[in-house]
C-alpha cells in the first residue's frame, strides 16, 4: 500500500515536470510560423510532444534539493533538452547513424530532408545557450545571478562538446566493429551519454550555488546506470516499446555493455550503479527522496 | 607617400592581429593527439592556418575604440571564429552545398568524412560557447565580468541562431531557383552572413560595456556590405584567387545581389555602405582609425 502510494506520487511529479517542461520548451522555441517557418517548425518537430524528459527531471529533482527557483529551472532543464534533441537530429543523419525513426516519429531529417535537419541541429545547440545566458528570474538581475548563469553555460558548454558528447559519439564512430574492454566502454559512454546526464544534474544545483561532490558523484553514477540500461534495452526490447529502431547496435556491430559483458552481468552492473547512486545521497542532507526515485526509474524503466 | 605610409601601417596591424588570433586559436582548440584524435584534428583542420579573419579583425578594432583588455579580445575574437568555422563546415557537406574547396584546401568532408565533419562542426560551435563563458582576464573576475561575458554569450547566441546565421542559410537554401527582390534578398543576407559580422563588432564593445548605438550601425552596415562584395566577387573573381569554387552562386541559381541589381549596381551599393559605415563612426569618438581601415578594407578587397 505504502509503495504503490509513493508510485502514484512520483509519477504524478513526474508528470507535472514533464508538462511544465513541454510548455517551457514550446515557449523558448519559435513560433513555427515565424521566418524562417520551416526550420522552426523543424526544431519545434525535434523537440516537443514527445520524449520521456529524463535530463529535465533530473535536474528539477536536483533543483528541489537545493530550493532552486522554478524560472531558473525551467531555464536549465529546457536548454540540456535542447542539447539532446540537437544531438538526436545530427546522430540519427545518413552520415552518421542512418535512423528513419524516434521517439515514435519519422526522423527529421526523413520528415523535413537533411539540410533542414543540419541547420535544425545547429540551431537548437545555439539557442540552449542562448536560453542559459538569458534573465529568467523576476525583477532585477543581481550580479551573483550573471555569475551562476556564467557557470552553467561552462558546465553545459563543457559537457555537450569535444570532450564530452560530442567527443562520445567521435569514439562510437571509430569503435564500430571493435570489442572494447569495460574500461574502454566506460571511456566512450562517460562521454557520450554520461556527461549531459550529469551536466542536467549539475545545472539543476547550480541554480543557486555550486555544486556539491556527493551529487556529482550521484550525477556520474546514473549517467554511467543510463547507458548500460539503453544498451539492455536496445538488445532485449521492441522497436514498439522503445519508440525507436530495436537491435541497432548489434547489426551495427557497436561495442555495448551487453556485448562488452553479457546482458546477465550488465543488468548487475547497473543495479550496482543504482545502490551507488543511492549511496552518494546519503551524504546530501536535505530533499534527495526525488533524486533517488529517479535513479531507480532510470534503471528498472522498461523503455 | 602618406596612404601607403598607413597602408603599411594598417597591413601590419592585420598581420599582428591575424597571428595573434591563430596563436589564440591554436591554443584554445584541444590538442591534434587529445582523445578523440581524429575529431580534434579536423576541428583544428576546420580552423587553422588561413582565413582572413575578417571577423576576429573586426573584434580588435572595436576593442580598440573601447581600450578592452586584450585577452578578453582574444577569447570573443576567437569564438566568432570558431562559429564562422563550423558554418562553413557544415554549410560545405553534400547535404548543403556539397563543396569540396575551401580556403585553398579541400573541405572537411572531404577530409575526415561526413560524419566527423558533422561533429567536428558541433564541437566547434559548443567551443565557442564555452570561450566566453571562461575566465580569461588575470586575477579574480569581478561581478561586473561575469555580467558582461553573459551578454557576450547572449549576442552571440542570437546572432548564430535560427534568428540569424542559422536562419539566414535556411532562407538561401529556400530560395535557391527564385528571384528575389532587393528587400527579400537583404532580409537573406543581413542573418546569414551580416548578424556574425556584427556579432563581431559588438563582442569586442562588450569587452567593457553596452556597445553604443552608432557602432551597431556601423555593424550592421559593414556585414551587409561584405555580403555584397561576397557576391560580386563569385561573380568575377577567379577559384585560385577566392580559394574556393567561384560562379557557386549562378551555378546552383542563388538569388544575389548581382542577379538582383546587376554588378555595376551592386558595387555601388557596397560603395554606398561603406559610406555609411565611415558617417556611423563619425558620430563615435575615439579611436576609429581601425574600423574605417576596415570597412574599406572589406569592400575594396579582391578576394
Amino acid at each position: 500500500m505504502l509503495a504503490s502510494a509513493t508510485e502514484a506520487d512520483f509519477a504524478a511529479w513526474m508528470g507535472a515536470i514533464q508538462a511544465r517542461v513541454e510548455a517551457a520548451l514550446a515557449r523558448s522555441l519559435p513560433g513555427p510560423q515565424q521566418a524562417p517557418a520551416r526550420l522552426h517548425q523543424a526544431m519545434r518537430y525535434a523537440t516537443l510532444g514527445s520524449g520521456k524528459r529524463v535530463r529535465p527531471l533530473l535536474t528539477f529533482a536536483a533543483g528541489e534539493l537545493v530550493g532552486a527557483d522554478g524560472s531558473r529551472l525551467e531555464a536549465a532543464a529546457s536548454a540540456v533538452e535542447m542539447i539532446h534533441a540537437y544531438s538526436l537530429v545530427h546522430d540519427d543523419m545518413p552520415c552518421m547513424d542512418d535512423d528513419v525513426l524516434r521517439r515514435g516519429k519519422p526522423t527529421v531529417h526523413v520528415e523535413y530532408g537533411e539540410a533542414t535537419a543540419l541547420l535544425a541541429g545547429d540551431a537548437l545547440q545555439t539557442l540552449a545557450f542562448q536560453l542559459l545566458a538569458e534573465h529568467v528570474k523576476e525583477g532585477k538581475p543581481t550580479d551573483g545571478d550573471a555569475a551562476r548563469q556564467l557557470e552553467m553555460v561552462r558546465t553545459l558548454a563543457v559537457a555537450a562538446g569535444s570532450r564530452g558528447m560530442a567527443g562520445g559519439q567521435a569514439i562510437d564512430l571509430e569503435a564500430t566493429g571493435k570489442q572494447l574492454s569495460q574500461t574502454e566502454l566506460e571511456f566512450m559512454h562517460v562521454r557520450k551519454t554520461g556527461a549531459l546526464i550529469s551536466a542536467a544534474v549539475k545545472l539543476g544545483a547550480l541554480c543557486t550555488g555550486p555544486c556539491p561532490a556527493a551529487l556529482e558523484q550521484y550525477a556520474h553514477r546514473v549517467g554511467l546506470a543510463f547507458q548500460v540500461v539503453d544498451d539492455v534495452l536496445d538488445a532485449e526490447a521492441s522497436t514498439a516499446t522503445l519508440g525507436k529502431t530495436a537491435g541497432k547496435d548489434s547489426r551495427q556491430r557497436k561495442p555495448t555493455y551487453v556485448s562488452a559483458l553479457g546482458a546477465a552481468r550488465a543488468k548487475q552492473f547497473a543495479e550496482e550503479l543504482r545502490r551507488g547512486a543511492h549511496a552518494s545521497l546519503d551524504a546530501l542532507g536535505g530533499r534527495t527522496e526525488r533524486l533517488r526515485q529517479l535513479a531507480d526509474f532510470i534503471v528498472l524503466r522498461k523503455f
